[in-house]
């Protein structure tokens, strides 16, 4: 089915320009197949935009969003005064939100996640990274998966979804890293895949969850298996992790406020994109910003995404995430936008389908009501969103 | 007329206390007559929350919601490097903002302030205070409050207007502070008293702005009036601002980011409130937190508040500053939660009229559908909000 997108101002998002352009969208099928100004389409059914802003639709490519319970009392206390000792002692942490996850269904997962989705779809999102990693037994990460490819069937969006088995060391595996690498996330890896379950393979390097050399077998095993790599990597410290992920070809490193130019480097030779999660960055009061001049200087595509978790970036809101890229990173309003489109998609391997509106690519659109790309970055707590298109369908 | 609210988790907003309590809420003709468990009242209407958390509306007690154009462009360059000087250049600043605004007739101020309005009232506001400032000549200042008055018509809820000029100095002033005092500020706010525009006067003392002696004539004239007095003090440095507001008993001293102990013993005597604005503290990457614990100390209560501006804090979301006020000052669950209900009504001589759930407040109510108050603040992007009650109807 043709379909002609009219009478709107345009941003292609197909490099740094930022203006709109006076363009029409062919699609067929919920693919673009022509952008151009005036186009003739006989038989094609005409969308008037009515002059709104037409963008392409956002993709926050990090996300935690499938979890069980919530980390609000712990963010009391804290504020409180309480140490983290006193925190842990009263069940706090990553251990908690373990327990919560364990303790539901895939059907309890989905329905406590769908509101922090219908946020994100609120705000134009139209693809959406889901990682496990709250499990942290093969069958819980199984069942978070499961949730986040449901999530995808329940509301018109791409969800894109990433095994992170190697978040945290569960109790049960105190001082046995390397057994629960083999046992729970290679293993449980291959059962996942068997399923259908992962679109790639993630990590988190740091002192306080694994070393390169406790990751790397599990990046082999998925490279052999010919399965993307990404990697939360230099958060905390500079522990050797974007290192390790472009030796692997990974996607993107994630955080990576530690990285160095060497770093920025490596993963400009491997086509790694630096994902840069701001909401973290706040809430965690971190003061290390991201190497942003190294990642320029080298040619690193930068993403901006939402790391929507329970503890530390309990956000849903990618307009925001665009805000603090720019206040706390000073990401430029062209850097802002195209870390939430063309390079957020690049984060998932998804650059030949979405993030950008050019002949080929999946028709997912947001309407916005305001002038300019700016605006989006700059107003805090103001959606302006008109409406979202997925697969050429308004939805 | 007779309601009776009730199967709510209620939250009174009466101390500090945030558990909810299982009290019912009775009102006559939109005022709060009873709160207790299980009222038993013959002939009411009753009202099944369905077990929502029911707090009173919230409070914005500090906005500059009505203003022409934006500052996008500006934002812009700032983050492409450029200097104040070019910015000024180019007609940034708050001049840009003054030619928007008296471009725009009252109807056009209107319609540009309302969908800010409503993304505030979307949160659960009830009561939004408005200021002047950005006209800076008398008939342009008395549109802004015109506008606001209106903008207190068309939407259920309570606007409260407070007279700016005395907000920076036109560039027709320059060099004569004293006569823009006398022939603007003080003979406007006249006007403006007339015609029933003011319910507040304020002032922004600054090196950037104005000093203590300039102001102190306007604080001397709306005192004689009756007019209560607010004052943006201590923002950028420590200039005398909140002392002078205390010596004239003013409702609120308001960022006072550079106040001191001697400042909130002052405050504290002369009952004014602290309206901390975290927005635009984020937006300006301060380093300089507020006397957090010097206010906690000298017992002066603590307000945040959104500075909707176009400037220097773009936000409209009240939930967004509560987390602001807790992970940027760190103040507590329950104080965020008392800064944005009854120390914002406060900080707008309303303590007895909103802010609060008990016998002889109006029936300005939130109804969330989270658990814990914790959950309001400790979110990011999010926004909870069931229904919204004003003066007893559902809106
Ligand atoms: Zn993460
Ligand atoms: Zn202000």
């Amino acid at each position: 089915m043709l379909r002609l997108w009219t009478n709107a101002r345009v941003i292609t998002g197909q490099s740094e320009q930022i203006h709109p352009e006076t363009v029409d969208a062919l699609c067929d099928n919920g693919r673009i197949v022509q952008v151009a100004p005036g186009i003739d389409a006989p038989g094609a059914e005409v969308v008037d935009c009515g002059g709104a802003l037409l963008t392409p639709a956002l993709v926050d490519c990090h996300t935690h969003l499938v979890f069980g319970g919530d980390r609000a009392r712990e963010f009391e206390l804290r504020l409180e005064g309480a140490s983290y000792e006193q925190i842990a002692r009263e069940g706090g942490g990553i251990a908690s939100t373990m327990a919560a996850t364990r303790a539901l269904t895939v059907e309890e997962l989905v329905e406590t996640a769908l509101p922090r989705l219908d946020h994100l779809l609120a705000e134009g999102v139209g693809t959406v990274e889901i990682k496990s990693g709250y499990g942290l037994d093969i069958e819980a990460e199984l069942n978070m998966l499961r949730a986040a490819r449901r999530l995808g069937q329940l509301r018109p969006l791409r969800v894109v979804t990433t095994w992170l088995a190697a978040h945290a060391l569960p109790p049960a595996y105190k001082g046995r890293a390397a057994a629960y690498i083999q046992e729970v996330a290679i293993a449980g890896l291959d059962r996942a895949l068997t399923e259908g379950l992962v679109d790639a393979v993630d990590g988190f390097c740091e002192g306080i969850a694994f070393s390169v050399d406790e990751l790397e077998p599990l990046f082999a095993h998925a490279a052999a298996l010919g399965v993307p790599i990404k990697l939360h990597a230099e958060q905390l410290s500079r522990s050797g992790g974007t290192l390790l992920a472009a030796k692997y070809g990974a996607l993107s490193a994630d955080h990576v406020e530690y990285a160095n130019a060497e770093d920025a480097a490596a993963m400009a030779a491997a086509g790694s994109v630096a994902v840069l999660l701001p909401g973290a960055f706040y809430t965690l009061r971190e003061t290390q910003s991201p190497p942003v001049a190294a990642f320029r200087a080298a040619g690193v595509p930068m993403a901006l995404a939402t790391d929507c978790n329970p503890g530390t970036s309990p956000v849903t809101s990618v307009l925001l995430t665009m805000n603090m890229g720019a206040t706390l990173f000073r990401l430029t309003v062209p850097e802002c936008f195209a870390a939430v489109t063309r390079h957020g998609a690049q984060a998932l391997g998804l650059q030949n389908k979405t993030g950008r509106i050019a002949p080929g690519m999946s028709a997912d659109f947001a309407l916005w009501d305001v002038d300019s790309v700016a605006l989006l970055v700059n107003r805090i707590g103001f959606n302006p969103l008109k409406a979202r298109v997925f697969k050429g369908e308004y939805v």
